[in-house]
């Protein structure tokens, strides 16, 4: 890529970024767009935006997003300060250097918007030079920033993530511990066992205990009777707002819809109410939610295995009430078992499939063999802007646009691995996603070639770094153009272009809108991972190609304001991990540095300068024990909270009235919603939360 | 190797073993080795031993060996159990297969004696063959029984564990608590800050501490102290049976050498004295032993992190008091991760060290490459005799005799790895002797070439199977050979041969006797792995050259009377693990199981049965599944007690008077015996037992 096309590229997304950001600020005060662009507020914040998001505390953004909120913000923080400090290395020092080298003569074509970007990048360095001494020292000092950074991130979090333990309220969750695998024998039931066990070896500290039943056909009804009165209330509404009755292909006036939907429901709710008088029991699953007296005394339970049998009576830690994933309980140990190896399989023909598509898309940024493929198209090819668009945008909107798809279906997988709560489920897709994006946009588009062809080079390990140091700098130019690209879509985050698009359609068909009570929940799983990726990129190319950083950065400051604003305005959280996404994002970080690290290994290698390879060799070595420092001092905390925490806090609240009102409530506070009586028919018209909201 | 030159071997050793069994019953009943063959009886026991040997039930092994006796003989009853399956499908089946094959008739030489064994090997099948579906079908089903069986002996061993627990006295171990990185602010002792802490978040279960100090100048003093008093009771011995006095060249009569060291003693004496009342107040180490009133309470105390920050307060399960480690305590935080890795620096230096070794001792089966070698000794290895000697019989010898040395070396390494106690010192040298192990005897001799050529095969895993197809068979006479010899040297354990050489030179030389008192103690840490080793040899060569089982079932039939009378007369139990070596038996012997698999789909592969070959990749996968099953229902119960035990246990012995006498000895239980006060000067005659014994 020439610095023209580059210059192209930016510009263009710069427009776009322009463009959407002015749309939102025109956009979000419309009376019709509010439910799109504030639905956790009733109406449109009248001060703009971008100063609202600025002048915002952390504080604020505890209170309206919880500490996952504060944690992602954390992260844009986290990577502004890396990067600012990168860029400055990397502009200031690296970029000089390597302009002003020569190595790369032959492909410098005079002007400035003709050059080659690669005269940017470190392979314009003579090879054994000692510039390259500076490049080594920018290594060493970015991996010093970064780990300290790491290190100061990590307490302030997980302090955060003490004191937010410290000062909560008391929650259902602190005092209730899951049970599975419980042995019933004949004649007993699941809560006779669960209480004739926990009276016997937790007489002290046990509270109650709630049974979990099987509600699987019961909740496929409960979803039909939920769908129905959707369409109901939709109905209902557009007819109290005076709007004229249109008939269905002329077949169904409104108002024989509205019977019909009528007669439906109710005789769902006939059968609804049926199977839950039964239900109640019938079929119970061998787990409860068991709850004590104090916090102290459900860490008890929690990590001392209970019963001599270690796959009998296992313990573990209750999701909040509104946090379960019902539908799990139904599944089986051995469905479990055959879930995860299905799913294991899943992803990996997720990945290759995703492959192939990548290096279709990767062709793109050679025009030469975009011609071949398709030699129909070179007359337009030929034309300069074309060829620009082409080789400079294309194949990162195509990129963007495939990997938009892929974190609902992680989610799926994770979903089917049966996790008990929805955070938990998250968390395994925000893992799962992590691996798919930094395979198949990294290594997939660094290690050019079939699936299986990329995967050889883990068989020579010894061949890695000077591998990585070929290939890695060769795609320099599509990264710098994929994280330009990503501008716009950070940006389209603002404008919530698929929720603005489903408002416009909700309007015109019948039936189909959005229930506008439910405001969207922040998708952490999918979010998480993409911004970690541009961290990986920047630090991958670090010293290879600078150029990198700015951009970089700039994606990173567009992420801090815009979703300091969607925390406030659109996102509801649904859960509330404690932070517990934090690990992710710290561990992802070190693998990032240790990629730097093999590269800039490689690179020296290569560039004739051993000493500086073999020098550069402690580097992954000392960056891996801070890793295992950080893993000993601090995961811990987001794992489990310690006796002196749990003691301090069941003392202090001993004999507040809160906890008094608490207890009264845990007896009910885990039953399953599909259990609880059902009340649309009744009142139709009346707005209440969906019973299923939680689910 | 031809067949004859097995019997050669075979008999020879078969004539070593009998001798050596015969000089053992000779000599056990003489009363100047009755201190030899049954330290731990004052007598010599009349009974004939095999007759007792056989005898004897698990409860009498349990009584005088400990529950880690009892695993100890279980390894060879289930080792029994599973070769003797193996022989009989081995010998009944693919022997005579193997036989009447006739893919190799041209190294067919005529008459019995002369056949090479390689024509009992699956070599000699026709390739293609449908008689390898024998073969085929013996992987799975020696693969079905050795599962059920390890099923079978965990769940016995587990059984065995818990019952011990439940029926044992109560022991300071499981009332206590080794505390570490306790934090200590200025002006507060290490003891006050334990017992404010444990006072505030303990209140009703906490009893007592003892704070661990920094000992190490007072132990040289005591170990010299405790040397000079050995030499002085030795003198004083031979000087009360009448023995008469000899001068030592000349020069100091015995009267001179009694006066000498009896001054050295007072002086040690009194130098102790001072260090003893001056180090109480000194040098404390922020670690304690702290002790509860119930084990549950100790549970709670390990299982649940104490304190918000996760590096102070840590808590690990005290070992029994005379298993302490005192030595370790003097180590810092800092020390012992160097040390970590320093030792594993040198357990690789010393593998590498030892492949060389072996890749000499390897070329010896080839006579011809010692000729070229060693062109003097043609003359020699041209006798038959010789020649059969030295490929029959001298490599095994050697390699014997080379690895007695390693494991004193293995300890000495996990000693400076820092662990609080002998037994965990032992079991982790049980591991890296393991592993040492299985790489120098079982890999190296299979991949022959350097040391780091050997590395190579792993960086290609495709090709492992076939790999190990063409070179595992051949070496399957070396290692029937080295079976065969084993047999010799686990009968020269029941000699005790080092040990009657040591008692005999200790008549001799003055002041070098061992100290009579002391019976030594089992040395699992390099028996396991020896023993586990023709475990993997057998499984490893069971479709390849069945030829091998019998010799392997003959040593465990040797080495299940042989220990069984040993552990009986000869090694008194140091420690007590409760069983817990027993996982690591399991998991050698799904390794080993994991290596035929892939061996036995290599060979399909090179016999063209490619069916066959696909057919057995299940099992592998299977096998890791019944593993990772056994982890999960076994191996917890191996780590800790549950609620249900410690609760019951602690409910059975609440009001017992033991309880009482227990608790007024915890607070000594566990203090440094480097600070008891020592009385070795004023009574030297008494027979008292060494301070440093438990050390």
């Amino acid at each position: 890529m020439i610095l023209s096309a580059l210059a192209t590229s930016v510009g263009l997304n710069l427009a776009l970024t322009v463009l959407l950001v002015a749309a939102y600020s025109l956009l979000r005060r419309r009376p019709p767009y509010v439910e799109v662009y504030a639905p956790r507020r009733p109406f449109a914040p009248l001060e703009p935006w971008l100063a609202a998001a600025w002048r915002r505390s952390e504080e604020d953004i505890h209170a309206a997003a919880g500490l996952d909120g504060v944690v992602f913000v954390r992260i844009f923080v986290f990577s502004i300060r890396v990067f600012a400090a990168a860029a400055v290395l990397g502009l200031g020092v690296l970029l000089p250097v390597n302009f002003f080298g020569d190595q790369l003569r032959e492909i410098d074509f005079g002007d400035l918007p003709n050059k080659s970007i690669d005269l940017f990048s470190i392979s314009n360095v003579q090879d054994g030079s000692n510039k390259l001494w500076l490049h080594f020292s920018a290594v060493y000092i970015i991996t010093g920033i970064t780990c300290y950074l790491l290190y100061h991130e990590y307490k302030y979090i997980s302090g955060k993530r003490l004191d937010y333990f410290m000062t909560s309220k008391p929650l259902p969750q602190h005092f209730t511990v899951l049970v599975r695998a419980i042995p019933v024998s004949d004649g007993v039931s699941v809560g006779d066992a669960v209480d004739k066990f926990f009276r016997e070896y937790h007489s002290s500290t046990y509270l109650s205990h709630t049974v979990v039943h099987q509600t699987g056909k019961l909740r496929r009804l409960l979803n039909d009777a939920d769908n129905i009165w959707t369409k109901l209330t939709n109905l209902n509404a557009r007819r109290s707002s005076g709007e004229p009755s249109r008939k269905f292909l002329g077949l169904f006036g409104r108002n024989d819809l509205l019977g019909m939907y009528q007669k439906r429901l109710e005789d769902l709710e006939e059968n609804v109410r049926m199977e839950q008088s039964d239900a109640t029991r019938r079929q119970e699953i061998p787990a409860a939610f068991v709850s004590f007296r104090s916090r102290y005394g459900a860490a008890n339970a929690i990590y001392i295995r209970q019963s001599d049998n270690p796959t009998e009576w296992q313990t573990e830690h209750a999701p909040d009430p509104h946090d379960v994933y019902w539908p799990f309980f139904s599944t089986s140990f051995m469905e479990r078992w055959i879930a995860k190896f299905v799913v294991f399989v899943a992803s990996v023909l997720l990945i290759l499939v995703f492959l192939l598509v990548v290096a279709f898309v990767q062709g793109l940024t050679y025009l030469e063999q975009l011609e071949q493929w398709l030699p129909f198209l070179r007359n337009i090819l030929e034309l300069a802007v074309v060829s620009q668009l082409v080789t400079g945008y294309l194949p990162s909107v195509i990129l963007h646009f495939l990997s938009s798809y892929v974190p609902s279906i992680m989610k799926l997988f994770s979903t089917m691995q049966g996790f008990v709560s929805v955070s938990g489920i998250e968390r395994s897709a925000c893992n799962k996603m992590l691996r798919f994006t930094i395979w198949t946009v990294f290594f997939a588009n660094v290690l050019t070639g079939s699936a299986l062809r990329q995967f050889e080079i883990f068989f020579d390990p010894k061949e890695i770094p000077s591998k990585l140091a070929v290939l890695v700098p060769a795609q320099a130019s599509f990264f710098i153009a994929y994280v330009v690209t990503s501008w716009t879509s950070i940006t389209s985050e603002l404008t919530q272009t698929a929720a603005l698009f489903c408002n416009l359609l909700g309007k015109c068909a019948t039936c189909c809108k959005r229930d506008g009570s439910k405001s969207p929940s922040m998708p952490y799983h999918s979010e998480i991972p993409r911004i970690l990726l541009f961290g990986l990129l920047g630090l991958a190319y670090f010293i290879v190609a600078p150029l990198i950083l700015p951009f970089v950065l700039v994606y990173y400051c567009l992420g801090y304001f815009i979703f300091r604003n969607q925390l406030f305005n659109v996102y509801v959280p649904k859960y509330d991990t404690g932070g517990k996404f934090w690990p992710i994002v710290h561990s992802t970080t070190i693998f990032s540095l240790v990629v730097l690290h093999i590269i800039a290994i490689g690179v020296f290698g290569l560039k004739k300068l051993p000493l500086a390879a073999s020098l550069l060799l402690p580097l992954p070595v000392l960056t891996l024990l801070f890793n295992e420092f950080c893993r000993n001092r601090f995961w811990p905390i987001f794992d489990a909270y310690s006796t002196e925490s749990l003691i301090k806090k069941d003392r202090e609240e001993q004999s507040k009235p809160e906890i008094a009102e608490l207890f009264s409530t845990l007896v009910t506070a885990y039953s399953d919603p599909a259990l609880k009586p059902i009340r649309h028919a009744s009142n139709s018209d009346e707005r209440t939360v969906p019973l299923l909201a939680s689910i």
